[in-house]
């Protein structure tokens, strides 16, 4: 079967629904475009495991809490598509905002805690359109398994516990994160860095290195492990610090000691670009 | 196929996918249990629609704003499993508590305006509890079609919010109340009402029915109507009412002047008993 396209709900249900009928393990990778080999990792191992792959490729307007970073995310259907293909991508679905968000639409989903700190703290409402979101695309495409990054470690989270506190008919599969060789996360919004950006934007990679390293000395005080994040960021004139935080994998929430193993995650800007890394340690 | 009786969310999946896998269409009818003949016309309708009718039985807790209501709520599963059996219900779901919250829950589905007055207002936090409990439903047994009373009207409304708006792949079909001889709406409350208490039961309906007669006969303004009511209430001293509304019947947002179709809705209070009531008029 080769790559289709689809911009209508009721085409993609019925394109799965065959796919289905005739046995097949459906397999959703929920993106917002712009894909690059951190996608391509998520696709690759969709492509193993289900014998049908579905990419989803919507720019979410109900997360993004910033109008520029929704406005300025960069939207590349045609570049995805010629992605796509040669991975042996199923279907492409690209609904419009009309097609996903109706008229009157009034309905969120809201996960308490996990959603509270870190990106849920700097990023209001943030997290209520990720999890309002996914679900739609999980009652649209209704895969057997969805594929999300470890880049976005609690936006993860989030979704894992909406699947078990809703008891989604859905098996949740992490892959982990795709680097660049200095050690950049992959993400959209690398596109979007000056080339002087660009060499600093490995900053956020040092400081949970460092702060990896450290705890493998022995350190276990989450607030030790923030003044060496402040030290290594200051090298880097063109990176601000949003956050660094040392959290529970699980609940997300920020821990002061480190007594067994935590999510290092930050986010970092480089003028108006916001950048989020994360590694996981071990106390 | 004989009636079966189903504790476990893995073991109602099983069931229920081998009768989707057999070709059956499934309907559900989620209950609180404590089955009534109005609960019986939901399950007449889904036997005749669908091939698998699996009915829900589970009080659930976080839509009772009130724990005594919570406590003094019927629970009679026995006399609701010899109700369904002969009605030729295929499951009956009766999960615990534990089995359908899992410690550390946190998520939640809100829906808005649709929520917000009338019952949304008298009872904070029920049509959250509602909505959030009937996606767990929608996502365990996986129905293609769900049974809902026009008693519920306002849970009517907030459940085809949500469904709409987070895609859920369900159709979901009003049933019409089921009435006493004297009019009064069957409810699993009734059953605590005293004798002197059921008789005066019925103001609520009386309310409404003067209402839309009063809407019959010409009025426009629905300041007129609740005065009505407070008239017609007057007469049964052993009813308090909690409130008379005139709404729309999609937004369930009330309206000063009736232009077209609404949903007149009220709540009474006889000792410790709540019941609720609704007719549709059109203006």
């Amino acid at each position: 079967m080769s790559l289709v396209t689809l911009r209508t709900i009721t085409e993609l249900r019925a394109r799965v629904g065959e796919a289905r009928g005739a046995g097949a393990v459906i397999g959703a990778v929920p993106t917002m475009g712009a894909l690059h080999a951190g996608h391509g990792s998520l696709i690759e191992r969709a492509r193993a495991e289900c014998g049908c792959v579905v990419v989803t490729v919507f720019v979410n307007p109900t997360q993004f809490n910033e109008p520029a970073d929704y406005t300025k995310y960069p939207r590349t259907l045609e570049a995805d598509l010629a992605f796509c293909e040669p991975r042996g991508v199923d279907i492409v679905f690209a609904p419009s905002e009309a097609e996903m968000y109706s008229a009157g639409a009034q309905t969120f989903v809201n996960v308490g805690e996990v959603a509270e700190f870190m990106e849920g703290q700097f990023r209001p409402g943030h997290f209520r359109g990720v999890a309002t979101v996914v679900a739609k695309l999980l009652h649209v495409v209704a895969p057997d398994r969805a594929y999300f990054g470890e880049k976005d470690a609690q936006q993860l989270a989030v979704i894992r516990r909406m699947v078990a506190d809703l008891n989604f008919p859905v098996e949740i599969v992490e892959v982990a994160t795709v680097r660049e060789p200095d050690g950049l996360a992959l993400s959209s919004r690398n596109a979007r860095l000056s080339p002087d950006q660009r060499r600093q934007a490995v900053a956020l990679y040092q400081v949970l290195l460092a702060a990896r390293s450290r705890i493998l000395d022995g350190e276990r005080v989450a607030g030790e492990l923030k003044h060496l994040a402040a030290e290594v960021i200051a090298r880097y004139p063109a990176v601000r610090l949003e956050y660094f935080e040392v959290a529970d994998p699980i609940r997300m929430a920020p821990v002061e000691n480190i007594t067994g193993p935590v999510r290092l995650a930050g986010a970092i800007r480089l003028g108006d670009v916001r950048l989020i890394d994360n590694l996981l340690a071990s106390g």
